[in-house]
């Protein structure tokens, strides 16, 4: 392509609401334009990068016996009342009304859509397993879009959904896609770890996530520096061992902590460690009535653990201070289970935990000693916290966690029979009685992996794309396309490239060669040849190496095979 | 693809509410699946064949330098609210406001969308033209949404948008779409025409329809059996000589009609043709005041040619009986200019006809003798009346007119500056002067068009695929799949077709011949290859050519050569 043909425009200013580096260089490097909030039109560049990714799909889905299908956006409100998530699902759900007063939505995901066909489709056991895929658009309704299009309202997605006999049979579906996510994030040619994970409001019990490692992705990951076990922070077990310390109960005693609000406080003032207080929060629970969590004073509230250990459908919220001082009497630090009437959940790190110093729920006085059922009942004891960096590794109890950040770019579900059961999704067995179709669901953020790569793989100067699924393979910088031998041989090459498979982009504007240099920065195609009247007529041309910024001069009738063996040697099947 | 593989259904029973044929066989065919009301589900195989026409599509814009991008689907309001069209459109277009209390709406089009993008990209003329094309999904919120996927609410379209300086560059865009969309439709293997037609509430003042020929189309068009023309018989003109009479005027008289209502009555009764009496209808102008409209009684009121003659944006309503009682004293039937208060549209035809029969405006009674501009002032004569069949050409004025029925399938517009002003969409020309930018839109309904071919091309049996978007080239019955011979050879004409680039579904089942040949024909694949063990044995293979029911035995080695000769025959490069 030709950039006097093609539609690109960069922009030296990135939006004022971009934060994310990857955000402001699609925007700068006219990738993308924002229409409103969260919502952008993908310009070509980007459409380029995005039919890559597609491409990586369909053949690992493809090989692997899953069927294409294109389901609607727009799903009627029935269907969604027969699973429960015309509620369930909350605010994300953008709801309408047609002119005949019916009710819509715009599908966030597919469950209810692809259940539908099912059940109409399947017969028997005959017709059993399928695994059904489309790449489509989705939308989100996020109260407060941003990071361009890694938290948009609306995204290209690849959703897959599997259907089998029974559960053996759906989770070998389960690790067949888990391992083509495995084979199509290596082909992007990103760097990304496979972590357990929290299932959502989506259901199921086996769940993994795939995550693009950035500085600034929103998951915290923790991996094992010995084991394989890898998880988001969210999932991530702590280590425990359930040993009595055998020490002697001591008597409950109230004192003033007038103005010691904060564990921080209250430990300097105690001089003991934070570890050693006990902190309790409340939460509000399944029926929306308070609940009480207690933890060690160093340790941080895992919501999505509490979440899964008290059964909600979304993570627990936060009761206000008002609230709290209504329940217990006091505000918020000055708070302990001691007489209260409501659940206590309990870390389970205070389980051999004697002689508590907890709040009185007397504003300014905490009481000591005070200890589990002698004082206060237990509802349950489970993994509470929030397991951190440098703690040894809940699997192989050898390692140590180390801590990464990553994008969220894929997740498989093994969902059992939540979805057929709701909307009654069967097949004949060989005896021809009716069953329950065991499912599974799996989605890789199509829009989101592209904007994923570039936060990954950026330098200072603009993108730098993985060969993979760059937009182009070879930038060429016509510095003086007026000059006819210099242009004549930019289209030798050009045709001579493309003939042999790769893509290329030519900078063929009349601007100054400072500038086409930033734009070819900017955009961060592989591989960029400087095509200058100077250097040919030395008799040489410039290749640049976008990643390393290596250069390389060969003699114009190198130039083509140098960059063919290149993209040979880098990988690039063409 | 083999079909125990793949996931297709085909079913024995059209659904109930199917009219039309072509909507009929994507259901039984397994093509589709409806969702909701004008909601559909694409199946593989009608994936298949909406990827067939799409790729058309992109190699023919690319290769004419348009650049493809793609546009959300979700619009803001305040965009439809700068061309007016929020209003405007009226109840096709599906709102909706979301959970921060904004309005959007799902967009049908996306004039508004690339105009913005446009006028925040485009600087000067050296940044034009421009031509910007995508394939999107798009919603209109059809209030009896029907025929399947030829009135539904939610379809995949294409559509490009040319930007350019002036009228006669903006022209030269306009022609060279219209090029594109005859060797895209030339290339899908359809039957089509290309007609003049109405601009609707697009705007703009040039436009050509590209109308699929099919008995069951929703258009009828009128073609001249010896010139060029043809029309759409919403936009074709009458051919009209205006030469008076020169009768003399007889005195206006009244005279008793009762119970002669309609024109057909009338005219038997007094012994005289419809096309010498005249009717007079009352419809609601732009100011939603009432408007009459006289026409010969037996012309058909065309509401296009109406609409554009008062310039309204939509074609305008009929008054209710009960309005026209309140307006003339009178029912529909005792109606007639004489008296009336409002604006009397005459077409043409009537210019020159003196002594008409019309209503009294008096229920049960009808002048004689009534003369324009003695009894009654017009307001305009205009060319109002539906122009039909063996009618002369307007524009050879020797040609008969013939009619055809045509799905419509593309559209191209010049739109001029309409968009462009709106919302302020400029360039700077080479004085460095702000300039308004000129526009086209194209559009062209690809799963329309996917039905629209079925409709043109089908049987008894099934549907008859053109060659060109067939979802398989080939369809292989594998009568004896247990017969190790045979499926052999069968792998082998599937892997050997496969590598010249010929697509194969290989029937597997174990269902009964019957069964397989009757759905080979109904999915209608162009080529079907029979695999029996008996004719094997004989040493012979049936190819089965879908179109045209002939079928040919050759011998096994035979097979492949014979099926790419047929395939180059026809046209089909692989």
């Amino acid at each position: 392509m030709k950039w006097n043909q093609a539609h690109i425009f960069t922009l030296r200013e990135a939006p004022a609401d971009a934060e994310l580096e990857s955000h402001k260089l699609l925007v700068r490097g006219g990738y993308i334009r924002k229409l409103g909030p969260g919502v952008f039109t993908y310009q070509n560049l980007a459409l380029r990068v995005l039919r890559k990714i597609e491409r990586i799909l369909r053949e690992e889905f493809d090989r692997r016996g899953c069927t294409e299908v294109l389901m609607p956006m727009v799903q009627p409100k029935e269907l969604w009342d027969e699973s429960g998530r015309w509620q369930e699902y909350g605010d994300l759900l953008l709801k309408m009304e047609n002119r005949n007063k019916q009710w819509f939505c715009l599908g966030p995901t597919h469950e209810e859509v692809v259940t539908d066909l099912i059940r109409k489709d399947i017969k028997s056991y005959r017709d059993l397993p399928k695994n059904i895929y489309q790449i489509q658009t989705k939308y989100r309704d996020e109260i407060r879009p941003r990071y361009g299009l890694m938290r948009g309202r609306e995204f290209i997605m690849k959703d897959a959904y599997s259907f089998d006999v029974d559960r053996e049979s759906a989770l070998k579906s389960y690790w067949l896609m888990y391992e083509a996510y495995k084979v199509v994030f290596k082909r992007t040619g990103l760097d990304f770890r496979i972590v357990e994970a929290d299932a959502g409001n989506i259901g199921g019990s086996l769940t993994h996530e795939f995550q693009v490692l950035a500085a600034a992705g929103e998951d915290k990951l923790l991996v094992c520096d010995n084991c394989e076990f890898a998880a988001n922070i969210e999932v991530a077990p702590s280590v425990f061992e359930d040993r009595p310390t055998g020490e002697p109960l001591e008597k409950i005693e109230e004192f003033a902590t007038p103005d010691l609000k904060t564990i921080a406080d209250l430990a300097k003032s105690l001089k003991i460690k934070e570890r050693d207080l006990v902190k309790t929060l409340f939460v509000k629970g399944v029926d929306g009535k308070p609940v009480a969590v207690l933890l060690r004073g160093s340790d941080e509230l895992n919501l999505v653990k509490l979440k899964n250990t008290i059964g909600s459908v979304n993570p627990p919220e936060f009761l206000t201070d008002e609230e709290v001082k209504k329940l217990t009497s006091a505000y918020p630090g000055s708070c302990g289970p001691v007489g209260l009437k409501v659940p206590i959940y309990v870390d389970q790190y205070l389980k051999n935990k004697v002689n508590w110093i907890v709040g009185a729920n007397r504003d300014g006085f905490h009481l000591k000693n005070v200890n589990q059922d002698r004082d206060f009942k237990v509802t349950l004891y489970a993994d509470l916290r929030m397991t951190t960096k440098g703690e040894t590794c809940p699997k192989c109890k050898k390692g140590k966690l180390k801590e990464f950040r990553g994008i969220e770019v894929g997740h498989v579900f093994y969902l059992g029979t939540k979805y057929s059961k709701a909307l009654n999704a069967t097949y004949l067995d060989h005896g021809g009685k009716s069953q329950l179709i065991e499912m599974g669901c799996y989605g890789i953020g199509v829009s989101r992996t592209m904007q994923a790569a570039i936060e990954q793989n950026h330098d200072e100067n603009g993108i730098v794309w993985p060969v993979e699924i760059a937009p182009y393979h070879i930038h060429i910088c016509l510095l003086d396309p007026k000059d006819k031998t210099l242009s004549d041989k930019t289209d030798e090459y050009y045709m001579e490239l493309q003939s042999l498979g790769l893509e290329v982009l030519v900078d063929d504007r009349e601007e100054r060669p400072g500038i086409k240099f930033k734009d070819a920065d900017l955009i961060g195609i592989p591989l960029r040849i400087v095509m200058g009247a100077k250097g040919f007529a030395a008799g040489e041309v410039e290749i640049a190496i976008r990643k390393t910024g290596e250069k390389i001069k060969v003699k114009p009738d190198q130039t083509v095979s140098y960059i063919a063996e290149w993209f040979k040697t880098v990988g690039v099947k063409f």
